[in-house]
């Protein structure tokens, strides 16, 4: 008999509940084995839920579970960083495997607590934390043991890909799409995590600290949020058949095994409205990771929801039951060095509203002093131009010379090519 | 000390020894055991290679390997069904493991493979037997712990793929995409196994076996090829936004558990232009799952080619030697009712070039006698229209009531919606 500990009842933990109940006799013929959630640990004890917990399967104690000597896992499906931090340590000092949901604590301390977890021969699985239901965890670690990951992006995001989806399909600006996603709960009241991309950063942080085999600290990832996007841009990349889409992206530069450098950032792009990425909509994820010998390959699914985070985190149970789950050293401490967003390229859509029709001069000197080759697509309201192939880098300095007030202006990086036909009909 | 015999050194028998051979450090570390290649079974041995092989390597007696006391796992990379089938029974007999890449033998004898592999104790896996890199064998074993899998499809055949990728990208014939295919060695001398579907049906078999946990038959799918779409219809398709894939789709009853009934074909489908399989291009292979749990999956990668079949062939090798591979029942030998193609639903694509003008009446009567209601797109010269939702059974009893010979007619279902501004633009 494996006895679960479950810290938290809220959408992820009940989920779990249900999972297990409903799958009780599935699971005891595959693994030969009986599985219980033993106990449950609640916020507040009295409180009324659509699942009935028998009182003494519930506790407000965290210690009654945490320091059980009869419970082998804790799910931790409290979220937040503090407590479950604390949690999630001295399980496994009390030598229990431990399965996540929660990506702030895996950002935060991957390293130390795979460590620590190391040290006491117990797994910590944390497959939920990235992308609900698809399984990119378990396929990264199964693909560094081959190959040598040199970029991985993705679309991890539902509320900004809702917001972005609204603004393109239904000719919302911004701050209408953002008032739909909040009507529809698909957006917090402060929605500045999702906006902003810190919550996209904690999740590439993971992905790719597992990908290069180094902690690739959060701190070291560009982020610019979505909110510059007019209706103006929009209609502008229906014309040149382009898509926005917010994308974490991580590569590693040519000479990784010399020079430690990688570039990590999270940006609105522009992808073909015709690619994999383009395709991926509202609450649905996508992560595209290339390796040396096995090449692209795209997982995609329910990036968030109730069951398909539930899923991931039984699945990951099931693996520490089954003997599926063997420990690897995922991060091997090798000092990587944040390169800011230099290893990026890519011609930029460039969007400025001047302030006066004097500045323009200016715009154009900057963009002549920086080195940047442009061609015009519309100067009747705003500037609009694209930029010939450059460095982010390039781009960043630039942006920052223009000292504009970020209402005054969008730019974006365009992955993929252009269409030569949309290109001349725009220019025309 | 780990032994592997590998059977043929084609393209994916000599990927799997140069990946052990440039791996071999990082698998030891991995491992905590050495790998080594000790001996490779070749037709001709003084054939000469790009790879420089130790005349003590190779072999071409199959038995030298085979009844090897000291050979742990063997690698059947020789194709083929006869040898294959001999070599792959008398391995798990003598007590090995088997890793193979070879779809035919898989979809073939998989319930009779696995059944001997589980008597034995031993492994038998085969991730390289669909879909080249991606990792859809394991990822279909996941999710059948926790999900009931109601639908299994992909985009499985490169050379298809890129066919009706230059179809309607360059406006090339069948004929003349066909004969690019083979310029570029992308389609055999024979291509009847690509075009006509049949090497779809294959890997369809062998994924819906996992997914329905019951041998899907491969004499239980029903393939249509590609080979009846014209330039016409191509160009139809744009107009409505549509683009036409080779596809293979099984799916089981609402009441599989009581009735048992599932539907598998492979056929060109008209998928929207702007939907993740639309941007599955050229030598790209995706396969989508629905998992009652875990919702919607797709899972994409190179569906052929040396690297990214040799990478999941080695997958097989390090989870058996890992322990990461855990035996568990994959066919629970159910009984299933092949259902024809009755489970599957959609508005059909219909284009029939009457012999003469005499025959449209009898077309429209016939469509009445079946009672499928439909709007008349085109007059001109084909007959062209859409149907409203059929069911795939009238759709076919309709065309064979038709009695046309098969360059007469185009007939394909249409997944997703048309947008109806495509629909007013194309009836105006």
């Amino acid at each position: 008999m494996i006895k679960i500990g479950l810290l938290g009842f809220g959408t992820v933990g009940s989920g779990v509940y249900e999972i297990i109940e409903k799958e009780k006799n599935n699971f005891r013929t595959l693994l030969g084995e009986e599985i219980e959630i033993s106990k449950i640990l609640v916020s507040d004890l009295n409180k009324k839920r659509n699942v009935n917990l028998p009182p003494t399967l519930i506790t407000d104690n965290p210690y009654e579970i945490l320091n059980a000597p009869d419970i082998d896992i804790i799910v931790e499906a409290i979220g937040g960083v503090k407590h479950a931090y604390k949690y999630v340590t001295l399980a496994l000092e009390n030598d229990k495997h431990v399965v996540t949901a929660n990506k702030a604590i895996v950002a935060k301390y991957m390293d130390e607590l795979l460590a620590l977890a190391e040290k006491k021969g117990k797994g910590f699985l944390f497959e939920a934390s990235v992308g609900g239901g698809i399984p990119i965890i378990k396929s990264l670690k199964q693909n560094i043991r081959i190959n040598k990951i040199t970029q991985i992006k993705g679309i991890l995001n539902g509320t900004t890909n809702f917001i972005l989806s609204k603004m393109t399909d239904e000719n919302l600006s911004f701050n209408e799409a953002l008032e739909l996603a909040r009507k529809l709960g698909y957006a917090e009241a402060d929605p500045t995590d999702d906006i902003e991309g810190y919550d996209v950063a904690r999740k590439l942080s993971i992905l790719s600290s597992i990908a290069f085999k180094t902690k690739t600290n959060y701190n070291n990832i560009m982020c610019r949020g979505i909110n510059s996007i007019s209706k103006l841009d929009i209609s502008m990349f229906k014309k040149l058949s382009l898509k926005v889409k917010l994308i974490g992206n991580a590569v590693i530069s040519d000479n990784f095994f010399i020079d430690k450098e990688f570039s990590a950032s999270v940006e609105p792009i522009l992808v073909n409205e015709n690619s994999t990425f383009a395709s991926v909509n509202d609450a649905f994820n996508i992560v595209s990771l290339m390796g040396d010998t096995v090449g692209e390959q795209h997982f995609y699914g329910h990036g968030a929801g109730k069951n398909s985070t539930a899923n991931a985190v039984v699945s990951d149970i099931l693996d520490l039951i089954s003997g599926e789950y063997k420990f690897s050293k995922l991060i091997e401490n090798t000092i990587t060095i944040p390169a800011g967003v230099k290893l990026f390229k890519g011609k930029y859509y460039l969007r400025v509203a001047p302030a006066s029709k004097t500045q323009i001069p200016k715009i154009f000197n900057l963009l002549n002093k920086n080195d940047i080759k442009y061609e015009i697509i519309s100067i009747n309201e705003d500037l609009i131009l694209l930029t010939e192939l450059i460095s982010a880098d390039t781009m960043e300095h630039f942006i920052k010379q223009l000292k504009l007030s970020h209402d005054n202006y969008c730019y974006l990086r365009i992955e993929g090519k252009i269409e030569s036909k949309k290109y001349a009909e725009v220019l025309s």
